[in-house]
Parts: C-alpha cells; sequence; structure tokens
C-alpha cells in the first residue's frame, strides 16, 4: 500500500513552464489513466515521480518521504517507460534474468507464461526486435516486478490488436492476483476507458481533470437535436465542442445538466465516451508556430 | 488511374517462408486496409510493391510492367513507411523542401496548411522530434506527394487522440479532392474501420482475407444465447471463436448463416466489428518457441 502525493510541483525548461502547480494523489491499489497530448508533460511527470528528473520547485512523496530527499522511497515505484534502456547486443532473457537479480521476489513463473504467450523470442537481442516487441518485453518485466506502484508508459506502443488485448487481460489478471497502484499513461483511450478506476488528465503542464472514471462520464453528455431547440437547451451549460450533420447539429457537455429545464421531444441526450471528452477538453488552434514560418 | 497486381509471389528468408503464393489486386481509386499482426508478412509484402526489396519468385505488376524490370513504373508508388529514412540532423523543412524537388506537383501549400495544423515545428532536426511527430512529417509528405498509389505504414504510431482524428479526416479530405488508391496498413483497426472501402488481411504470410468492407462484414457474426440452443444453431456454421460470461456464451462467425434454419427466441444475432474479427482470424497458440526455454 503505496500512497503518492505531488504538492505545486512546478517544472521550468529554459523559460518554458514544463509543469505548472500541480497537486495530484495517486492513492493506493487503484488503476490510473494518465492520459496527455503529446508534449502536455506526462512524460516529465513521470520521470521526476520516479527520480530520473528533479523538480524546479514543489515535491514528490512516497508515504510520506520525498522523492527528492530519500531515493530508498523509489525502491517501490518501477516504471515501463517508451524509451528504451537495455543495451542493443543484451539478450532479452538475460534482460529479463538480470532485473529478476535486482528485484527480490520477481514473478519467474509469471514472466515465463508471457514470454510464451506473447511469443517472445528470448534468445533474440533486444535491438533486433521490432516496436511492437519492445513494448512487450518491456511489459512482460513491469508485470514481474514485485513494486506497490507500477507505471506503464505507451505499453501497447506498436502492438498488434491481438496483443494489446491479451495485454489489457493480463493486466487485469496480475492486478487482482496482486492489487497495486497502476499508473498507465496512453493515447489509445478507448482501449483503456474500461479498465481504469481513475483519470487525471494534463494539458499544457496543467491537471485540468482528476477523478473516478465512473463520475468523470456522469458528466459527459453528447446532445443531438435541431441546432435552435439545441442551443436554447444548452444554454448556460459547458459545452465543449460541436458538430454538425445535415440538420442536426450535437452539443458536447462536460458538467452538470439543468435538472430543471425541460429536455424538448426533438432533443436527446446521450452518454459521452473517455476518448471523445478527452479530445474536445484538449482541442486546442493548432497555429502554435509563426505563421509566416513556411516551407 | 494505377493498378498493382501481385502474381503468385513468394519471399523465403533463409529457409523460412515469410511469404506464400500471394496473388493481389490493388484496384485504382480504392482505399485498402491492409491488415496482419506482427511478422505477418505486411512490411515485406509493400518493401517489395515499393522495390525495395525483391521477390523469390512471382511478379508485382504496375499497370502492366513489372516492377522488377522497370523501376520507371515505381514512380507513381510512394510509401510512408514506419522506418525513418531521414539524416538525423537535417531540419524538417528541408526534409520537406528535398521531397518537393524530387516529385514535380508536390501540393505545397497543403504542406503548409497541414503543418500548422499539426503544430510541427519545421526548424527542428528531425532527430528531435518524438515518435508521433515523426509519424506526422511523413504523413504529410505522403499526402502531399503527386502519386497514384499512396502507402501509409503504420501512419498514427505514436499520434495523440486528437491527432489521430486529424489524420483521418485530412486522409479523407485529401482522397476526395484528388481520388488515387491508398493502403493503409495500422494495428488501429478499429478506428480505420469506417474509413477503408476494401479489406487484405495477411496472416503467416498468406492472404486469408481480400474483399470489400462492407461486404466482409455482412459475413460476420456475434450470435449469442445460453450454450445448448446456441451451439445447436451454430452447428455447421463457420465458429472461428466464442466467449461465456456466466450464463451465456457468444460464437462468433465467419460465413453464411443459414437461413432454413430457425432462430431460436433465446438467441440473438449481432454484426461483428471490423477489429474483433481480425482478432478471431488470426488467434494462434502462442507456443512458438521450445517450451524447454526459460528464463
Amino acid at each position: 500500500m503505496t500512497t503518492i502525493k505531488i504538492e505545486h510541483l512546478n517544472k521550468h525548461f529554459h523559460k518554458h513552464n514544463v509543469l505548472n502547480d500541480i497537486n495530484l494523489t495517486f492513492k493506493p491499489d487503484r488503476i490510473y489513466g494518465l492520459l496527455g497530448r503529446n508534449g502536455a508533460g506526462k512524460s516529465t511527470l513521470l520521470s521526476i515521480i520516479t527520480g530520473l528528473n528533479f523538480t524546479s520547485s514543489g515535491n514528490v512523496m512516497i508515504d510520506g518521504e520525498s522523492v527528492n530527499d530519500n531515493c530508498g522511497a523509489l525502491s517501490d515505484v518501477f516504471m515501463m517507460s517508451e524509451t528504451n534502456m537495455y543495451p542493443d547486443s543484451m539478450k532479452v532473457r538475460d534482460i529479463i534474468k538480470n532485473t529478476a537479480k535486482l528485484y527480490y521476489g520477481f514473478d519467474k513463473s509469471l514472466a515465463n507464461r508471457l514470454v510464451r504467450e506473447f511469443g517472445v523470442d528470448i534468445k533474440t537481442s533486444f535491438s533486433k526486435l521490432s516496436t511492437g516487441y519492445h513494448s512487450i518485453v518491456k511489459d512482460i518485466i513491469a508485470l514481474c516486478v514485485p513494486v506497490n506502484v507500477v507505471i506503464f508508459d505507451e505499453p501497447t506502443l506498436g502492438l498488434d490488436a491481438n496483443h494489446r488485448e491479451l495485454f489489457y487481460s493480463e493486466l487485469i489478471q496480475s492486478y487482482s492476483d496482486r492489487p497495486r497502484t497502476m499508473i498507465i499513461s496512453t493515447h489509445l483511450i478507448d482501449e483503456i476507458a474500461n479498465l481504469v478506476s481513475d483519470v487525471v488528465i494534463i494539458d499544457d503542464g496543467r491537471i485540468i481533470v482528476d477523478g473516478e472514471n465512473e463520475e468523470l462520464l456522469k458528466n459527459a453528455h453528447e446532445i443531438t437535436g435541431p441546432e435552435n431547440e439545441l442551443d436554447a437547451y444548452c444554454d448556460g451549460l459547458n459545452v465543449i465542442g460541436s458538430k454538425k450533420l445535415a440538420n442536426l447539429k450535437t452539443n458536447y457537455v462536460y458538467g452538470q445538466l439543468n435538472d430543471d429545464r425541460k429536455v424538448p421531444d426533438t432533443v436527446s441526450i446521450n452518454g459521452m465516451d473517455l476518448q471523445t471528452l478527452f479530445i474536445y477538453l484538449t482541442s486546442r488552434d493548432e497555429e502554435l508556430f509563426d505563421e509566416e514560418e513556411t516551407i
């Protein structure tokens, strides 16, 4: 049972604020979806939590001990990262063996089963594997390490559909055999939407959503109808996006509806899925760079 | 209008048959989903079509001209590949500029618009971009090149959900502005299921599906009911997989149903989506390697 508490965390690179006053608690034994666009600050946040990077100010506490002051606090956290950290020529078997030596209690029999299920050729050197198998080897290690907090950074990058399904089902199995905190950072939001208990969305260095998955979706609505009636009904609601198709318009609303207001017969209200909610909450004008810059 | 015809294509590496008697026609101006598991032979097939690799036997004809005999036939085919082919230090702007010089008719104004929409920093060197932006730069180039056949190999690898949606919508827009053959090879099958007109599935070096998307799904059924009634109804049908949940069983059936047979009231028939169909058609016992091999 390990709690990670992040307080007033800031991180600057040169003059750029990568992370802005992050306050966040990862409670024990829950499965978090950590979502964010490319460049939102997810990887920086994860690297700070795992002691690979420093804060500019603020604190990361693991069970009350600051990560900055006490590296021992980190022994309970393991990150499967998108970056490859293994020597190119090292064979898969040796990578797993060496990790098992470092972590007393590493689940070797699970590793052997997963290696067979995923069809990993353990005699091959790591560098010769495809993108998908790089992810798979790192996922297998992360599932077998005996820590209380395991972080998956893009665990399904390059995996085919069958292997993604297998990974999700093994992750659930592993969690139910040994409940612990899992943090999954991924762009394939649809596929983890039914798997995570909690959702954290980071956008442009700030936490914009932090809550239970189920509660979140209770406040996410797709409301469709003829434009005039629809917009009259949605007046005052938090419309985060909209779409038109022929005579019908859909407003995407995040927040409570007005229960006092009658829903017109022509207007229908449905739930919004997590990926759609994410897209509308984090969409932006893409013109980040000088308009004059052309090719 | 370009037709690619592949006849009795075989490819061996050492003693391994990577591609087995492939016969396939890519008709002009259609959008193909080329689907396969990791290691199925997709990339080898694409590298042969684009002249980057040789056949062991058989032929690839582009508008009647053999690729082996005539490199000119290839000038009409462009592949956006998962592999990075650009010098590490080259700036994005120069990569796009150089490609534009090679292809007379390259759509510069589209490139400029897409660079802004996707927020690409064109002053950065290619190697400093993230996995997602590597894909984006290659996608932009592929959309702007004035060829009749454009091949996308994992076009959304590393893209966040917003950028994937933007890519799909720009691809459709580009196709409608200038119809041409598009071949999309991807693991994110759900996301391209509504976008492709034709589906080719390659498994273990063989073509196992080749047909129109719509026709394919007409033959893909999820049939659910109590086990006994369900299995009696499905007797003789092509059941490619099944699942049990409490008292209900689902059989996944690929092929025509028996219209003479009455569907029991307790049994319901629904369509199967493309990703599920793919997973069941290509699932296999994963124990490819020596059972004795352990860590």
